[in-house]
């Protein structure tokens, strides 16, 4: 009998004392004892894996795991398959040469590189190509009698933009020398998205129907500033599933390989992927007209939930932060992550809210902040901005001859509470939490240094509808945590009298399907129009969102929930022509 | 007699009508009309080269501009090398495979394409291999009885870290076939940095010596966001550079094939670049000990100069600026700031000042600023913050329990003045210009959302010892534009009484070669040990530089002066485990 165990592992990036731990202990039980793609580094590691100081800790560390396997008494029934990387170095010792590999790990004789990882993902949050070197050959590897295909990540995801097809050769290998593979196997680092788990899945399945054979997936779990790792490690055999660990949490379970029955009579069906869109695709539900989004399913926002939760305690625990600060507005994207926050909250944290409440305030705002905070049990704290804002503006009326009015008049309030919320956070230690929502980032509606600050953002990758989903589905479960005037009232700055986000914008349910195509589908003015969107709301969200650029240039991370998101991966230049897109 | 013509040209991105207008403008003359990479579209695009939008206009301009060649006269002595995109499309549009290619523009005929670039760039601020494929094969072209070997940029640019050699692969071909190669011509879009033209030149003398016939370097003029393209193309035949083209604007100029002589015995040196060093290598003087920068020449820092109004002028031109806005604090960061705003002025500009003292600016303080406002002749307008300042300690005092004192109390002054600059710049419609330097960006010595605002950053690229002596230059260049006190005053940030930075930092002919070190050469403590650093120096400027990473991740774009810089190019994650450093 062949035991595979399956680490799904959860450390920080860089943290080898940890690492090396964790290695120590697990090997010390029988059986093949598999580790997610990089586990001995962390991933994605950018530019730390080429300074000196990261590349002599991280030889160091391997060299003493390495000999700490040598000096262990040699054992047939004990063999780790550990990922991390392979340098070649310069003479002055900076890298000439990085692979990401998977070593065999022997107890009694130490490391061994037996594959590095043939596809290099190198598009959106995608940076392979600059660091690594892909490697070459198939890897069968035989534990106990049975022979495993192995693959690391991205090889499974072969699609027509990349020029090779790593399964197809492993296959091939396989049906030409007759090989009796047992199993696949793919160690992973893959990127949370809300609809992602579906898709591996599927793709598994059809894997797992091509080679006859079942598919391990093994994941890692954590949260590196804005990509998060929900683990989701399966085995699937055929059309079953036969293990799913859970997302967002570490954990070992292990399988019997020769017990694992499936039924590969069916014929897999593999849907060929568009280079681009394929990655980005599933939001749009382009056959009614115009255009919606697609509407989360409860098990969706249970996972979103999840993940929002589980990618801001990752954020803060590494920046050592223990509590939290809201700037509540009587709103809902404040209210929703006030609530977020608070179901977040691990014994020994906590949350307060600050209510900064100018001339243009209504009523309405302070009490439904108060019912709110009543709710959740949170402390409300009220520091009204009216006399700093009559301050600012009589300095400004007495120095200079240009009137105080219209948009300099908004954004000084905006900017007023955002100087306040830093400074109640320099007061309390606390870690600022952002409330924009990605439809406002998409259209620049918001304040520069006002609105828009923060260490980090729940909402960002969340269009104004989805807030409203994701509002309610929180009421649902937890218990009715917003106040029903806060997601019922109409969004509002509340930077002027009687201001309505809708005076300035495209109704949301309009609004977020074009951006959504515009960010996910790439789409221009053509085939939004052709999604059924009038050419006048067209042409403001397109004008709103190509002069807003600057704006999400210097924005917070934004806790990434989607294949297609602000941030690391969304790369447009700031200056450019704007006409050949109007 | 084969005339080349050089078209140092200067387009915003996909500005489509001004390229195609150029194009038929210029090849009105005879010769050979010589672009630079990716003339038709501009560099670099991101992700805007997968967009529906862009490729469907960039193709219509390609297609209209294939007309027009078509409707021409036949002219043999006439023809373009017009460097492009070339897309292959999926069904729906998106992109399949793109290519950065070279079109023959023929009158009579139209486009071909005739080569594709072969090495593409992808550390650093390139990330070519996200968009492009790569070519294969050499290409010879000729025109009017000469044979022209042709390559785009970093085909010339070949190190260890490249797989390929495109120069090698050329030359044999060359040999094998007894080629009568006549010229190499290098169409490119290299970014600018204060020490490159140097090592263009010294390559292409290499290049030229090796291959026995000049070197032609044709390369644009732009500043896109950060980066910035400065021109400086030439000829060079042997040892003797034959052309030099200005720098940092566009031109045009020809040369004659048969005319240029060249002694080409000597045997060209290339030097082995070291993957990742080669590139970012020339600031530091490794010989002293401690180590130190490089002192810039007055030739470098008159560039210097040109770069960072030149790429103050462009980003605010395609941001439709026409006036700014410096906050003068009396220390030298904003001075050299406000001054360099005033150099780079063009008429129908203007610059304003903004002076706000708190409680602990010294009366030197505001003297300086009156005074170098007075020499510059730019208005100072004062805007004290201290009532402002009490207000909220007031209020805090009275809503909170906490006490208001030490980084609370500091921080406060710093964002209260980012919060009035910013309404000023609502007030006026002028661009906010950042004053922040690249020492103190990396150590974090600022305060986020205060001191550290603005629309881009002409500072960021520069160490302060380098800030003093590009202050002393433009002193001596331009009639003592900053007063002598600024200059010889101890940097302050006026925070708290008597606040030094030396209090806090390392002094700073310390701290910037230990930053250059750690950013450049990615040296960590060991390394800098060897440079003749101590080990409490060191690890003070380690600790500070790795616990900001947070505060950058959110700056504005700094124009990029060096091979490495803060910015597009700087990937570091935010979270880590910090210890592997220390």
């Amino acid at each position: 009998m062949a035991r595979l165990v399956l680490h799904q592992t959860h450390h920080t990036l860089a943290d080898f004392d940890s690492i090396a731990e964790y290695l120590k202990v697990s090997m010390n039980g029988e059986g093949l004892h598999l580790f997610p793609e990089l586990f001995l580094t962390g991933y994605p590691l950018q530019d730390l894996c080429l300074q000196h100081a990261f590349i002599d800790s991280y030889e160091n560390h391997f060299g003493r795991l390495n000999d700490w396997l040598k000096s262990l008494p040699k054992k047939e029934s004990c063999r780790g398959l550990v990922p991390g990387l392979h340098y070649e170095r310069e003479t002055n010792g900076l890298p000439k040469k990085i692979e990401n590999v998977i070593y065999e790990a022997v107890p009694g004789t130490g490391f061994r590189k037996i594959y590095t990882k043939r596809l290099l993902p190198n598009y959106d949050i995608f940076d392979e190509q600059k660091y690594f070197v892909p490697g070459k050959g198939n890897c069968f590897y035989e534990f106990q009698g049975n022979l495993l295909g192995l693959h690391i990540c991205e090889d499974m995801w072969t699609s027509s933009f990349h020029q090779l097809d790593p399964l197809d050769l492993m296959f091939n290998e396989m049906r030409e020398n007759n090989l009796p593979v047992k199993m696949l196997v793919n160690l992973s680092a893959s990127p949370f998205d809300a609809a992602k788990n579906h898709k591996r899945i599927d793709r598994a399945k059809n894997i797992s129907l091509k080679f006859k054979c079942p598919f391990l997936y093994l994941n890692r779990v954590g949260g590196e500033d804005e990509i998060l790792f929900d683990g989701s490690s399966f085995v699937i055999a055929g059309n079953e599933l036969t293990l799913q660990m859970k997302s967002f949490e570490k954990g070992v379970e292990s399988v019997d390989l020769p017990s694992i029955k499936g039924n590969y009579a069916e014929v897999p069906v593999f849907h060929p992927e568009n280079s681009w869109e394929g990655l980005f695709s599933p939001q749009l539900e382009t056959k009614k007209s115009p255009a919606e989004l697609k509407t989360w399913s409860d098990e969706e926002c249970a996972l979103i939930l999840k993940a929002l939760c589980f990618g801001l305690q990752e954020y803060a625990g590494k920046s050592g932060f223990r509590k939290f600060l809201v700037a509540l507005s009587g709103g809902l994207d404040s209210a929703l992550v006030l609530a977020l926050v608070k179901l977040a909250l691990k014994p020994g944290q906590d949350v307060e809210a600050i209510y900064m409440p100018s001339i243009h305030s209504a009523i309405l705002s302070t009490q439904l902040c108060e019912e709110m905070c009543r709710r959740i049990k949170v402390p409300l704290r009220h520091l009204p901005i009216k006399f700093l804002h009559s301050t600012v503006k009589n300095a400004f009326t007495q120095t200079f001859t240009e009137k105080f009015e219209g948009l300099t008049d908004e954004n000084v309030q905006s900017r007023l509470r955002g100087m306040l919320l830093y400074t109640r956070s320099n007061q309390t230690g606390a870690m600022v939490i952002n409330t924009s929502n990605k439809s406002e980032l998409a259209v620049g509606y918001s304040t520069q240094y006002g609105d828009s600050v923060g260490a980090i953002s729940l909402l960002g990758d969340l269009y104004k509808t989805e807030v409203y989903r994701l509002a309610r589905y929180v009421n649902e479960k937890h218990g009715d945590l917003i106040p029903d005037g806060i997601i019922s009232r109409g969004p509002s700055a509340e930077l002027r009298q009687n201001q309505l986000d809708q005076d300035s914008l495209p109704p949301y349910e309009r609004l977020d399907p074009m951006l959504e195509g515009i960010l996910s589908y790439r789409l221009g003015k053509k085939e939004l129009s052709g999604l059924g969107f009038g050419e006048e709301e067209i042409l403001k969200t397109l004008n709103l969102y190509l002069k807003s650029e600057y704006k999400r240039a210097q924005f917070c991370p934004i806790i990434k929930i989607k294949a297609k998101s602000f941030g690391f991966g969304y790369r447009i230049p700031i200056s450019k022509n704007l006409k050949y897109h109007l």
